[in-house]
């Protein structure tokens, strides 16, 4: 059992008065991936990634995580995912998972890298993030098939909030779920960082071999961004609902990649921004 | 001037009743940023990241990104920074900034790849990332010198607030400032990244040889994580003020580092969470 939060002696200041008390804040530790695949040479291991998460289901994180930057394509390719190392002194959390590829996996390590060391002749816009997008394989989704109803919609964000045990402590942390036509829950994930708990949700379904997820969408606590755009396309999800605004590049991809794009969802009201006919009544 | 917000026609549903009308979204855009630098074959030009942003100051997020990331240590480090290349066909904006290094600074690149590839033998935890802060050179800030009333610090979410023009428009930025002792904003900058919006503020003051800015506190519209504190301290500033909550490893820096940090700043309300000796009456 991983420890999710941490308790901690504040000062609260109300009306100018101090006073001391104890308060609970959200854990921020990082994960260390490494992954074991193999080469011409045979196998080899090597870390390729450390990120800031909230302990707690670490393995779907780091199925989540290498399933966004394409270094997986499908639950099969994982055929061991385990966390490793001694438990971190000051906490007792196992911060290690090690993931072990299939034997016909081929490993780009390079994608990685070119997250840093890109380079283009023209300069850089929304169009070519849009173009980059289609070159790695993503496809519009079909508009046939699902849909949800506005009084689903408007349940999602209770359903979300109830489910929500580590923010009812510390008020620190978002949240991603993916949930059926019926508006149940399918997956619900907290952390820290937004993208890290739509990771987790999404490396779930992968480990549960649901991925592409044509018949859930993906609710997250926050603002809809571009990159959140691109892992609910990636993971095939038809929508992606938001507590809060979309940016100009959300839309855009939500538009040219079919996918039904809802921001300001909060109580019974919400904007559409992409993909209304899979909105019903 | 940058086109920070976008016009989006949406379907807004109220009660379940929905209607067309067109909404403001905050453009968010690929920034690409290239470096020119010496190496020991004379000069070299490099594309080394490319960071989704809104435009506008872009000239200051690249120097706040650079020095962020320990490419550069003062502004003079910094002979040329412009904006380049063609306008976005379809926004407009310029989308690449070009900074150009002194003759004399070293650059090591292999620090912006460490991100990513990293080994360690023990695995990592809360402290080893606290410990490669110090190996980076980060030193505890001095406990004399600047202090912050609690008058002042529950005026700055307020003052913040007013300045967030693109925010009014759209509802989708986050906000971050540096603010005096007298709670006067001397900088505040917007972005979808949060992370952006600090690294606007901090190039900005970096541009202006105002790093490290002791004299100054920052105030983010967000939570207050690691990655947040860590750029904190490495500007010089001894305060870290946030709308809402900290997490466990931002609390744990700011009470080694010695930076103050507040959070849940609302209305007359506040939780002090270290260096309560700079928050005066």
């Amino acid at each position: 059992m991983s420890v999710s939060s941490f308790a901690v002696e504040i000062s609260k200041v109300r009306d100018g008065v101090p006073e001391s008390l104890e308060d609970s804040v959200a854990v921020e530790e990082p994960l260390e991936i490494r992954l074991g695949y193999t080469t011409p040479d045979g196998r080899a291991t090597r870390s390729i990634s450390i990120t800031m998460r909230t302990p707690g289901n670490d393995r779907e994180l780091a199925a989540g995580f290498l399933f966004s930057e394409a270094i997986v394509q499908r639950g099969s390719d994982i055929v061991a995912i385990e966390t490793c190392g001694p438990p971190a002194p000051d906490s007792g959390n196992h911060n290690v998972v090690r993931v072990d590829l299939a034997a016909d996996v081929t490993v780009d390590l390079g994608r990685l890298q070119r997250h840093f060391y890109t380079t283009s002749s023209c300069g850089v816009c929304g169009k070519t993030s849009l173009d980059a997008l289609r070159v790695n394989g993503a496809k519009p989704l079909d508009g046939q098939g699902i849909s949800f109803s506005r009084s689903v919609l408007t349940r999602i964000p209770h359903a979300l909030r109830a489910a929500q045990h580590t923010f009812d402590a510390t008020g620190g942390l978002h949240a991603a779920a993916a949930f059926d036509s019926k508006g149940d829950l399918a997956v619900i994930m907290e952390d820290v960082g937004r993208h890290n708990a739509v990771d987790k949700v999404i490396g779930s379904l992968l480990l549960n071999n649901e991925v592409p997820a044509h018949e859930l969408g993906l609710m997250v606590s926050g603002r809809a961004s571009f990159e959140l755009m691109q892992k609910a396309l990636v993971a095939g999800m038809p929508l992606l609902a938001a507590v809060s605004a979309p940016s100009s590049l959300a839309v855009q991809l939500a538009q040219e990649f079919n996918v039904s794009l809802i921001g300001f969802l909060r109580g019974d009201t919400f904007n559409i921004y992409a993909g209304e006919e899979r909105i019903t009544e």
